[in-house]
Protein backbone atom coordinates (compact mmCIF):
# COMPACT_ATOMS: atom_id res chain seq x y z
CA UNK A 1 0.00 0.00 0.00
CA UNK A 2 1.22 3.27 -0.83
CA UNK A 3 1.18 6.03 2.36
CA UNK A 4 -0.83 8.76 1.47
CA UNK A 5 2.20 11.42 1.12
CA UNK A 6 3.68 9.44 -0.71
CA UNK A 7 1.28 8.85 -3.57
CA UNK A 8 1.07 12.83 -3.70
CA UNK A 9 5.28 13.35 -3.95
CA UNK A 10 7.53 13.61 -7.06
CA UNK A 11 10.84 13.29 -6.94
CA UNK A 12 12.83 16.43 -8.69
CA UNK A 13 15.95 14.49 -9.20
CA UNK A 14 18.00 17.87 -8.72
CA UNK A 15 17.36 17.10 -5.00
CA UNK A 16 20.06 13.59 -5.17
CA UNK A 17 21.87 14.46 -8.08
CA UNK A 18 25.16 14.61 -6.62
CA UNK A 19 24.31 11.25 -5.61
CA UNK A 20 22.27 8.80 -8.13
CA UNK A 21 22.26 8.94 -11.65
CA UNK A 22 18.79 9.17 -12.97
CA UNK A 23 18.32 5.45 -13.21
CA UNK A 24 19.25 5.20 -9.48
CA UNK A 25 16.36 7.89 -9.23
CA UNK A 26 14.10 5.84 -10.50
CA UNK A 27 14.54 2.83 -8.44
CA UNK A 28 14.42 5.29 -5.52
CA UNK A 29 11.37 6.53 -6.44
CA UNK A 30 9.70 3.09 -6.77
CA UNK A 31 11.36 1.79 -3.76
CA UNK A 32 10.15 4.61 -1.51
CA UNK A 33 6.74 5.10 -3.13
CA UNK A 34 6.94 8.21 -4.63
CA UNK A 35 4.91 8.76 -7.64
CA UNK A 36 6.67 11.01 -9.64
CA UNK A 37 9.52 12.22 -11.03
CA UNK A 38 10.95 15.29 -12.62
CA UNK A 39 14.40 14.40 -14.45
CA UNK A 40 16.86 17.19 -15.79
CA UNK A 41 18.14 16.67 -19.46
CA UNK A 42 21.73 15.96 -18.72
CA UNK A 43 21.09 13.26 -16.59
CA UNK A 44 18.48 11.95 -19.38
CA UNK A 45 20.67 12.18 -22.21
CA UNK A 46 23.16 10.03 -20.09
CA UNK A 47 20.82 6.82 -19.48
CA UNK A 48 19.49 7.32 -23.19
CA UNK A 49 15.81 9.07 -23.37
CA UNK A 50 14.43 5.53 -24.38
CA UNK A 51 15.62 3.57 -21.84
CA UNK A 52 14.51 6.28 -19.17
CA UNK A 53 11.37 6.34 -20.62
CA UNK A 54 11.06 3.12 -20.01
CA UNK A 55 12.10 2.47 -16.83
CA UNK A 56 10.02 5.21 -15.72
CA UNK A 57 6.92 3.41 -17.46
CA UNK A 58 7.81 0.12 -16.10
CA UNK A 59 7.14 1.78 -12.48
CA UNK A 60 4.69 3.75 -13.20
CA UNK A 61 5.73 7.18 -12.20
CA UNK A 62 4.00 10.03 -13.51
CA UNK A 63 7.31 12.37 -15.17
CA UNK A 64 6.25 15.59 -12.76
CA UNK A 65 8.14 17.72 -15.33
CA UNK A 66 10.91 17.59 -17.55
CA UNK A 67 14.10 20.06 -16.24
CA UNK A 68 14.56 22.14 -18.41
CA UNK A 69 13.78 24.23 -21.41
CA UNK A 70 13.89 28.11 -21.79
CA UNK A 71 17.16 29.84 -21.96
CA UNK A 72 15.66 32.22 -24.09
CA UNK A 73 17.79 35.25 -24.09
CA UNK A 74 21.08 35.47 -26.07
CA UNK A 75 23.38 38.30 -27.75
CA UNK A 76 22.17 37.55 -31.43
CA UNK A 77 19.49 36.01 -33.91
CA UNK A 78 22.07 32.99 -33.69
CA UNK A 79 22.16 32.58 -30.29
CA UNK A 80 18.09 32.50 -29.64
CA UNK A 81 18.24 30.34 -32.81
CA UNK A 82 19.95 27.52 -30.93
CA UNK A 83 17.98 28.09 -28.26
CA UNK A 84 14.74 27.46 -29.53
CA UNK A 85 16.28 24.41 -31.53
CA UNK A 86 16.85 22.76 -28.14
CA UNK A 87 13.73 23.61 -26.94
CA UNK A 88 12.02 22.01 -29.64
CA UNK A 89 14.23 18.88 -28.98
CA UNK A 90 13.25 19.42 -24.92
CA UNK A 91 9.63 19.02 -26.11
CA UNK A 92 10.77 15.92 -28.28
CA UNK A 93 12.30 14.60 -24.69
CA UNK A 94 9.25 15.26 -23.19
CA UNK A 95 6.98 13.77 -25.47
CA UNK A 96 8.89 10.85 -24.91
CA UNK A 97 8.67 10.65 -21.41
CA UNK A 98 4.74 11.77 -21.50
CA UNK A 99 5.63 14.42 -19.22
CA UNK A 100 3.56 16.38 -17.73
CA UNK A 101 4.89 19.92 -18.60
CA UNK A 102 8.30 20.94 -19.48
CA UNK A 103 9.80 23.68 -17.24
CA UNK A 104 10.80 26.77 -18.69
CA UNK A 105 13.31 29.05 -16.65
CA UNK A 106 13.49 31.93 -19.08
CA UNK A 107 17.06 33.11 -19.56
CA UNK A 108 18.50 36.09 -17.95
CA UNK A 109 20.51 39.34 -19.74
CA UNK A 110 22.77 38.66 -22.70
CA UNK A 111 26.22 38.97 -22.07
CA UNK A 112 26.84 42.72 -21.73
CA UNK A 113 23.40 43.78 -21.67
CA UNK A 114 21.99 45.64 -19.13
CA UNK A 115 17.84 45.39 -20.93
CA UNK A 116 16.26 43.29 -18.96
CA UNK A 117 13.16 44.91 -20.25
CA UNK A 118 14.56 43.79 -23.82
CA UNK A 119 15.57 39.95 -22.26
CA UNK A 120 11.50 39.93 -21.04
CA UNK A 121 10.75 40.21 -24.96
CA UNK A 122 12.99 38.06 -25.88
CA UNK A 123 11.68 35.08 -23.95
CA UNK A 124 7.97 36.32 -24.90
CA UNK A 125 8.70 35.74 -28.48
CA UNK A 126 10.86 32.16 -27.89
CA UNK A 127 7.87 30.98 -26.14
CA UNK A 128 5.56 32.15 -28.85
CA UNK A 129 8.02 30.28 -31.02
CA UNK A 130 7.90 26.92 -29.68
CA UNK A 131 4.49 26.98 -28.69
CA UNK A 132 3.29 25.21 -31.47
CA UNK A 133 5.26 22.54 -31.43
CA UNK A 134 4.42 22.38 -27.78
CA UNK A 135 0.62 21.92 -28.32
CA UNK A 136 1.14 19.66 -31.59
CA UNK A 137 3.10 17.48 -28.82
CA UNK A 138 0.87 17.70 -25.74
CA UNK A 139 3.45 18.53 -23.61
CA UNK A 140 2.70 22.19 -22.07
CA UNK A 141 4.79 24.49 -21.25
CA UNK A 142 5.35 25.93 -17.71
CA UNK A 143 6.76 29.08 -17.11
CA UNK A 144 8.74 28.81 -13.85
CA UNK A 145 9.08 32.57 -11.99
CA UNK A 146 12.56 32.57 -10.79
CA UNK A 147 13.47 34.32 -7.71
CA UNK A 148 14.15 38.03 -8.00
CA UNK A 149 17.84 37.27 -7.26
CA UNK A 150 18.40 35.38 -10.10
CA UNK A 151 17.25 37.81 -12.95
CA UNK A 152 20.62 38.75 -14.40
CA UNK A 153 22.02 36.03 -14.99
CA UNK A 154 19.12 32.96 -15.37
CA UNK A 155 15.80 34.10 -15.15
CA UNK A 156 14.45 37.38 -16.19
CA UNK A 157 10.64 36.31 -15.33
CA UNK A 158 10.34 36.87 -11.70
CA UNK A 159 7.30 36.81 -10.23
CA UNK A 160 3.79 34.90 -11.04
CA UNK A 161 2.14 37.84 -12.44
CA UNK A 162 4.96 38.42 -14.68
CA UNK A 163 5.03 34.49 -15.89
CA UNK A 164 0.92 34.37 -16.30
CA UNK A 165 1.42 37.83 -18.54
CA UNK A 166 3.66 35.90 -20.83
CA UNK A 167 1.27 33.37 -21.02
CA UNK A 168 -1.86 35.80 -21.92
CA UNK A 169 0.40 37.13 -24.30
CA UNK A 170 1.61 34.27 -26.31
CA UNK A 171 -2.09 32.69 -25.70
CA UNK A 172 -5.13 35.54 -25.60
CA UNK A 173 -7.58 33.10 -26.55
CA UNK A 174 -6.85 30.66 -23.82
CA UNK A 175 -6.25 27.69 -26.36
CA UNK A 176 -4.05 26.41 -23.88
CA UNK A 177 -0.41 24.38 -23.95
CA UNK A 178 0.96 27.13 -21.30
CA UNK A 179 1.19 27.82 -17.90
CA UNK A 180 3.27 28.26 -14.78
CA UNK A 181 5.15 26.43 -12.10
CA UNK A 182 5.18 27.58 -8.82
CA UNK A 183 8.39 26.68 -6.80
CA UNK A 184 7.80 27.94 -3.65
CA UNK A 185 11.46 28.44 -3.36
CA UNK A 186 10.71 31.16 -5.72
CA UNK A 187 7.89 33.02 -4.88
CA UNK A 188 6.78 32.80 -1.53
CA UNK A 189 8.05 36.70 -0.68
CA UNK A 190 5.29 37.74 -3.21
CA UNK A 191 2.62 39.88 -1.81
CA UNK A 192 0.22 38.77 -4.77
CA UNK A 193 0.79 35.49 -4.66
CA UNK A 194 -2.46 33.88 -3.40
CA UNK A 195 -4.19 36.22 -5.76
CA UNK A 196 -1.72 35.19 -8.83
CA UNK A 197 -2.41 31.63 -7.98
CA UNK A 198 -6.13 32.12 -8.36
CA UNK A 199 -5.64 34.39 -11.31
CA UNK A 200 -3.76 31.30 -12.82
CA UNK A 201 -6.22 28.88 -12.47
CA UNK A 202 -6.34 25.15 -12.63
CA UNK A 203 -5.49 25.32 -16.30
CA UNK A 204 -2.07 27.60 -15.60
CA UNK A 205 -1.28 25.19 -12.72
CA UNK A 206 0.97 22.54 -14.00
CA UNK A 207 3.84 21.90 -11.58
CA UNK A 208 3.98 22.92 -7.88
CA UNK A 209 7.45 22.63 -6.64
CA UNK A 210 8.73 22.50 -2.63
CA UNK A 211 11.63 22.90 -0.85
CA UNK A 212 12.41 26.02 2.11
CA UNK A 213 14.01 29.12 2.52
CA UNK A 214 16.70 28.63 5.10
CA UNK A 215 17.68 32.13 7.50
CA UNK A 216 20.40 32.38 6.71
CA UNK A 217 20.74 31.28 3.15
CA UNK A 218 24.18 31.51 2.83
CA UNK A 219 24.61 30.62 -1.10
CA UNK A 220 22.56 31.84 -3.29
CA UNK A 221 22.30 28.81 -5.35
CA UNK A 222 22.62 25.71 -3.34
CA UNK A 223 21.34 26.40 0.41
CA UNK A 224 17.66 25.53 -0.16
CA UNK A 225 15.86 24.20 2.37
CA UNK A 226 14.68 20.84 3.24
CA UNK A 227 10.89 21.21 4.07
CA UNK A 228 9.84 22.21 7.81
CA UNK A 229 13.45 23.89 8.41
CA UNK A 230 12.69 27.31 6.45
CA UNK A 231 10.29 29.98 7.44
CA UNK A 232 7.96 29.07 4.12
CA UNK A 233 4.38 29.09 5.12
CA UNK A 234 4.03 25.43 3.03
CA UNK A 235 0.45 24.63 3.94
CA UNK A 236 -1.15 27.86 3.31
CA UNK A 237 0.75 28.00 -0.48
CA UNK A 238 -0.80 24.14 -0.86
CA UNK A 239 -4.25 25.39 0.17
CA UNK A 240 -4.27 27.98 -2.62
CA UNK A 241 -2.77 25.61 -4.87
CA UNK A 242 -5.65 23.53 -3.98
CA UNK A 243 -8.55 26.33 -3.75
CA UNK A 244 -7.25 27.22 -7.63
CA UNK A 245 -7.72 23.75 -8.65
CA UNK A 246 -4.68 22.67 -8.20
CA UNK A 247 -4.51 18.41 -8.13
CA UNK A 248 -1.23 16.86 -9.43
CA UNK A 249 1.39 15.86 -7.68
CA UNK A 250 4.09 17.92 -4.75
CA UNK A 251 7.85 18.17 -6.33
CA UNK A 252 10.23 18.36 -4.10
CA UNK A 253 13.25 20.10 -5.87
CA UNK A 254 16.32 21.30 -3.32
CA UNK A 255 19.42 22.43 -4.14
CA UNK A 256 21.48 22.08 -1.49
CA UNK A 257 25.47 21.33 -0.80
CA UNK A 258 24.20 19.75 2.40
CA UNK A 259 21.81 17.04 1.32
CA UNK A 260 23.86 16.30 -1.74
CA UNK A 261 26.42 15.02 0.84
CA UNK A 262 23.69 12.42 2.56
CA UNK A 263 22.89 9.09 1.49
CA UNK A 264 20.08 9.33 -1.04
CA UNK A 265 17.60 6.91 0.22
CA UNK A 266 18.00 9.17 3.55
CA UNK A 267 16.93 11.89 2.17
CA UNK A 268 13.99 10.43 0.06
CA UNK A 269 12.84 8.96 3.50
CA UNK A 270 12.95 12.65 4.99
CA UNK A 271 11.12 14.59 2.01
CA UNK A 272 8.07 11.85 2.71
CA UNK A 273 8.38 12.50 6.50
CA UNK A 274 8.62 16.16 5.91
CA UNK A 275 5.78 16.14 3.14
CA UNK A 276 3.63 14.66 5.90
CA UNK A 277 4.45 16.77 8.80
CA UNK A 278 5.28 20.56 6.79
CA UNK A 279 3.56 20.89 3.70
CA UNK B 1 34.25 74.95 -8.09
CA UNK B 2 32.43 72.17 -7.33
CA UNK B 3 32.61 69.35 -10.14
CA UNK B 4 28.53 68.71 -11.34
CA UNK B 5 28.97 64.73 -10.58
CA UNK B 6 30.02 65.73 -6.92
CA UNK B 7 27.40 68.28 -6.35
CA UNK B 8 24.65 65.45 -7.32
CA UNK B 9 26.07 62.71 -5.10
CA UNK B 10 25.47 61.86 -1.64
CA UNK B 11 27.78 59.33 0.49
CA UNK B 12 25.94 56.41 2.79
CA UNK B 13 28.68 56.04 4.89
CA UNK B 14 28.14 52.08 4.79
CA UNK B 15 30.63 52.82 1.78
CA UNK B 16 33.32 53.24 4.00
CA UNK B 17 32.14 52.03 7.36
CA UNK B 18 35.12 49.90 7.73
CA UNK B 19 37.71 52.58 6.87
CA UNK B 20 36.15 55.59 8.24
CA UNK B 21 34.28 56.63 11.69
CA UNK B 22 31.88 59.52 10.84
CA UNK B 23 33.49 62.22 11.55
CA UNK B 24 36.55 60.76 8.96
CA UNK B 25 33.56 60.38 6.68
CA UNK B 26 32.06 63.47 6.57
CA UNK B 27 35.93 64.91 6.34
CA UNK B 28 36.06 62.90 3.20
CA UNK B 29 33.21 64.09 1.87
CA UNK B 30 34.26 67.61 2.49
CA UNK B 31 37.55 66.39 0.72
CA UNK B 32 36.03 65.73 -2.55
CA UNK B 33 33.35 68.02 -2.58
CA UNK B 34 30.57 65.22 -2.32
CA UNK B 35 27.58 67.21 -1.24
CA UNK B 36 25.46 64.95 0.91
CA UNK B 37 26.27 62.07 3.48
CA UNK B 38 23.95 60.01 5.15
CA UNK B 39 25.08 58.62 8.31
CA UNK B 40 24.42 54.87 10.22
CA UNK B 41 23.28 55.72 13.85
CA UNK B 42 26.07 52.85 15.26
CA UNK B 43 28.69 55.64 13.88
CA UNK B 44 26.25 58.56 14.95
CA UNK B 45 26.22 57.43 18.41
CA UNK B 46 29.70 56.58 18.46
CA UNK B 47 30.59 60.36 17.51
CA UNK B 48 27.80 61.63 19.23
CA UNK B 49 24.68 63.39 17.42
CA UNK B 50 25.66 66.92 18.42
CA UNK B 51 29.05 66.58 17.61
CA UNK B 52 28.28 65.54 13.99
CA UNK B 53 25.52 67.61 13.25
CA UNK B 54 27.87 70.40 14.14
CA UNK B 55 30.34 68.85 11.62
CA UNK B 56 27.78 68.49 8.92
CA UNK B 57 26.67 71.89 9.39
CA UNK B 58 29.84 73.27 9.71
CA UNK B 59 30.86 71.54 5.70
CA UNK B 60 27.79 72.35 4.44
CA UNK B 61 26.61 69.07 4.18
CA UNK B 62 22.85 67.67 3.37
CA UNK B 63 21.94 64.75 4.75
CA UNK B 64 20.56 62.84 2.68
CA UNK B 65 18.83 60.22 4.91
CA UNK B 66 19.40 58.80 8.85
CA UNK B 67 20.53 55.41 8.31
CA UNK B 68 18.09 53.56 10.27
CA UNK B 69 14.44 53.04 11.85
CA UNK B 70 12.00 50.39 11.22
CA UNK B 71 12.47 46.81 12.17
CA UNK B 72 9.04 47.34 13.71
CA UNK B 73 8.43 43.31 13.63
CA UNK B 74 8.67 41.34 16.64
CA UNK B 75 7.59 38.28 18.89
CA UNK B 76 5.26 39.97 20.85
CA UNK B 77 3.96 43.43 21.97
CA UNK B 78 7.03 44.07 23.86
CA UNK B 79 9.54 43.31 21.25
CA UNK B 80 7.49 45.80 19.27
CA UNK B 81 7.08 48.38 21.40
CA UNK B 82 10.58 48.37 22.08
CA UNK B 83 11.24 48.90 18.34
CA UNK B 84 8.99 52.27 18.54
CA UNK B 85 11.02 53.70 20.94
CA UNK B 86 14.11 53.55 19.21
CA UNK B 87 12.44 54.49 15.85
CA UNK B 88 11.39 57.73 17.88
CA UNK B 89 14.78 58.07 19.16
CA UNK B 90 15.75 57.69 15.63
CA UNK B 91 13.50 60.63 14.37
CA UNK B 92 14.91 62.78 17.17
CA UNK B 93 18.76 62.29 16.15
CA UNK B 94 16.78 62.80 12.61
CA UNK B 95 16.15 66.12 13.79
CA UNK B 96 18.94 67.13 14.96
CA UNK B 97 21.03 66.23 11.92
CA UNK B 98 18.06 67.58 9.47
CA UNK B 99 18.07 64.57 7.80
CA UNK B 100 16.06 64.69 4.50
CA UNK B 101 14.26 61.52 5.91
CA UNK B 102 14.62 58.57 8.35
CA UNK B 103 15.16 55.30 6.13
CA UNK B 104 12.87 52.81 7.21
CA UNK B 105 13.99 48.82 6.64
CA UNK B 106 10.62 46.91 7.81
CA UNK B 107 11.58 44.00 9.68
CA UNK B 108 11.46 40.70 8.47
CA UNK B 109 9.54 37.28 10.09
CA UNK B 110 9.77 37.52 13.76
CA UNK B 111 11.90 34.57 15.26
CA UNK B 112 10.44 31.32 14.12
CA UNK B 113 7.11 32.90 12.39
CA UNK B 114 6.38 32.05 9.17
CA UNK B 115 3.01 34.46 8.71
CA UNK B 116 4.76 37.03 5.99
CA UNK B 117 1.56 38.82 6.31
CA UNK B 118 1.52 39.09 9.95
CA UNK B 119 4.84 40.34 9.86
CA UNK B 120 3.50 42.98 7.01
CA UNK B 121 0.64 43.69 9.34
CA UNK B 122 3.27 44.92 12.25
CA UNK B 123 4.99 46.84 9.64
CA UNK B 124 2.17 48.94 8.64
CA UNK B 125 1.19 49.24 12.18
CA UNK B 126 4.67 50.44 13.26
CA UNK B 127 4.98 52.99 10.60
CA UNK B 128 1.43 53.98 11.56
CA UNK B 129 2.65 54.71 15.48
CA UNK B 130 5.70 56.92 14.68
CA UNK B 131 3.94 58.84 11.58
CA UNK B 132 2.96 61.81 13.87
CA UNK B 133 5.90 62.11 15.37
CA UNK B 134 7.58 62.13 12.33
CA UNK B 135 5.61 64.87 11.06
CA UNK B 136 6.07 66.99 14.19
CA UNK B 137 9.83 66.54 13.67
CA UNK B 138 9.63 67.51 9.86
CA UNK B 139 11.65 64.33 9.20
CA UNK B 140 9.92 62.43 6.49
CA UNK B 141 9.74 59.04 6.67
CA UNK B 142 11.11 57.03 3.87
CA UNK B 143 10.34 53.10 3.61
CA UNK B 144 12.98 51.22 1.81
CA UNK B 145 11.56 48.01 -0.28
CA UNK B 146 14.02 45.52 0.18
CA UNK B 147 15.11 42.30 -2.72
CA UNK B 148 13.20 39.92 -1.84
CA UNK B 149 16.20 37.77 -1.04
CA UNK B 150 16.25 39.68 2.18
CA UNK B 151 11.96 39.07 3.08
CA UNK B 152 12.80 36.67 5.48
CA UNK B 153 15.55 38.21 7.97
CA UNK B 154 15.59 42.00 7.24
CA UNK B 155 12.34 43.66 5.32
CA UNK B 156 9.01 42.30 4.45
CA UNK B 157 8.12 45.39 1.87
CA UNK B 158 10.15 44.24 -0.98
CA UNK B 159 8.60 45.79 -3.56
CA UNK B 160 8.40 49.52 -4.54
CA UNK B 161 4.74 48.61 -4.70
CA UNK B 162 4.06 47.25 -2.08
CA UNK B 163 5.62 50.14 -0.07
CA UNK B 164 3.78 52.95 -1.42
CA UNK B 165 0.71 50.81 -0.42
CA UNK B 166 1.88 50.89 3.34
CA UNK B 167 1.98 55.02 1.90
CA UNK B 168 -1.38 55.28 1.18
CA UNK B 169 -2.28 53.17 4.14
CA UNK B 170 -1.13 55.19 6.62
CA UNK B 171 -1.46 58.50 5.15
CA UNK B 172 -4.82 58.28 2.74
CA UNK B 173 -5.43 61.60 2.53
CA UNK B 174 -1.80 62.75 1.69
CA UNK B 175 -0.77 64.65 4.15
CA UNK B 176 2.38 63.57 4.01
CA UNK B 177 5.54 62.68 6.14
CA UNK B 178 6.02 59.35 4.53
CA UNK B 179 7.38 58.17 1.15
CA UNK B 180 9.95 55.68 -0.39
CA UNK B 181 13.59 55.69 -0.55
CA UNK B 182 14.12 53.82 -4.29
CA UNK B 183 17.67 51.79 -3.99
CA UNK B 184 18.25 50.38 -7.73
CA UNK B 185 19.73 47.36 -5.99
CA UNK B 186 16.53 46.31 -4.56
CA UNK B 187 14.14 47.31 -6.93
CA UNK B 188 16.29 47.16 -10.27
CA UNK B 189 14.64 43.50 -11.53
CA UNK B 190 10.77 44.99 -10.92
CA UNK B 191 8.84 44.68 -13.95
CA UNK B 192 6.90 47.37 -12.70
CA UNK B 193 9.60 49.96 -11.57
CA UNK B 194 9.01 52.58 -13.77
CA UNK B 195 4.98 52.18 -13.19
CA UNK B 196 5.62 52.49 -9.54
CA UNK B 197 8.32 55.37 -9.25
CA UNK B 198 5.51 57.37 -11.40
CA UNK B 199 2.93 56.41 -8.87
CA UNK B 200 5.31 57.64 -6.30
CA UNK B 201 5.88 61.29 -7.51
CA UNK B 202 7.65 63.81 -6.45
CA UNK B 203 6.27 64.06 -2.72
CA UNK B 204 6.87 60.35 -2.14
CA UNK B 205 10.85 59.98 -3.43
CA UNK B 206 12.62 60.61 -0.53
CA UNK B 207 15.57 59.29 -1.61
CA UNK B 208 17.61 57.58 -4.09
CA UNK B 209 20.62 55.32 -3.62
CA UNK B 210 23.14 53.83 -6.24
CA UNK B 211 25.62 50.80 -6.55
CA UNK B 212 25.14 47.64 -9.22
CA UNK B 213 24.30 44.55 -9.37
CA UNK B 214 27.17 42.13 -9.60
CA UNK B 215 27.28 39.08 -11.86
CA UNK B 216 27.81 36.53 -10.53
CA UNK B 217 26.81 37.66 -7.00
CA UNK B 218 28.62 35.64 -4.65
CA UNK B 219 26.88 37.01 -0.94
CA UNK B 220 23.71 37.84 -0.07
CA UNK B 221 24.92 40.73 2.04
CA UNK B 222 27.76 42.11 1.11
CA UNK B 223 29.04 41.70 -2.56
CA UNK B 224 27.00 44.63 -4.29
CA UNK B 225 29.01 46.54 -7.27
CA UNK B 226 30.04 49.81 -7.57
CA UNK B 227 28.32 51.66 -10.41
CA UNK B 228 28.94 50.31 -13.94
CA UNK B 229 30.40 46.85 -12.72
CA UNK B 230 27.37 45.19 -12.74
CA UNK B 231 24.08 44.83 -14.95
CA UNK B 232 21.71 47.94 -13.49
CA UNK B 233 20.18 50.31 -16.02
CA UNK B 234 21.32 53.42 -13.77
CA UNK B 235 20.67 56.20 -16.77
CA UNK B 236 16.99 54.58 -17.44
CA UNK B 237 16.45 54.35 -13.79
CA UNK B 238 17.53 58.12 -12.75
CA UNK B 239 14.80 59.22 -15.92
CA UNK B 240 12.44 57.58 -14.66
CA UNK B 241 12.95 59.29 -10.81
CA UNK B 242 13.82 62.62 -13.10
CA UNK B 243 10.74 62.00 -14.93
CA UNK B 244 8.54 61.60 -11.78
CA UNK B 245 10.10 65.05 -10.17
CA UNK B 246 12.88 63.70 -7.98
CA UNK B 247 15.24 66.32 -7.94
CA UNK B 248 17.06 65.53 -4.71
CA UNK B 249 20.78 63.62 -4.36
CA UNK B 250 22.08 60.45 -5.43
CA UNK B 251 23.41 58.11 -2.70
CA UNK B 252 25.72 56.11 -2.90
CA UNK B 253 25.31 53.16 -0.98
CA UNK B 254 28.07 49.75 -1.44
CA UNK B 255 28.03 47.47 0.75
CA UNK B 256 30.60 45.41 -0.46
CA UNK B 257 34.01 42.87 0.69
CA UNK B 258 35.91 44.34 -2.26
CA UNK B 259 35.18 48.06 -1.54
CA UNK B 260 35.84 47.22 2.21
CA UNK B 261 39.47 46.89 1.59
CA UNK B 262 39.77 49.77 -0.63
CA UNK B 263 41.54 53.52 0.48
CA UNK B 264 38.50 55.32 0.89
CA UNK B 265 39.44 58.32 -0.66
CA UNK B 266 39.88 55.90 -3.78
CA UNK B 267 36.47 54.81 -3.25
CA UNK B 268 35.15 58.21 -2.63
CA UNK B 269 37.01 59.53 -6.20
CA UNK B 270 35.67 56.27 -7.65
CA UNK B 271 32.15 56.75 -6.86
CA UNK B 272 32.63 60.11 -8.26
CA UNK B 273 34.10 58.91 -11.59
CA UNK B 274 31.53 56.17 -12.16
CA UNK B 275 28.89 58.44 -10.77
CA UNK B 276 29.72 60.81 -14.39
CA UNK B 277 30.73 58.44 -16.79
CA UNK B 278 27.63 55.51 -15.72
CA UNK B 279 24.76 56.71 -14.50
Amino acid sequence: MVAPAAARLSLNTATTRKQWNLAQAIEGCARHDIAGIAPWRDQLHTMGVDRAAQAIRAHGLTVTGLCRGGMFTGVDLAARQTAIQDNLRALEEAHALQARCLILVAGGLPTGSKDVAGARAQVREGIARILPAARQARVPLAIEPLHPMYAADRACINTLAQALDVCDAVDPLGEGGIGVAVDVYHVWWDPNLQRDIARAGARRLLAFHLCDWLVPTTDLLNDRGMMGDGVIALPLIRSWMEAAGYDGLHEVEIFSNRWWKVDPDLVLQTCKERHTAYC
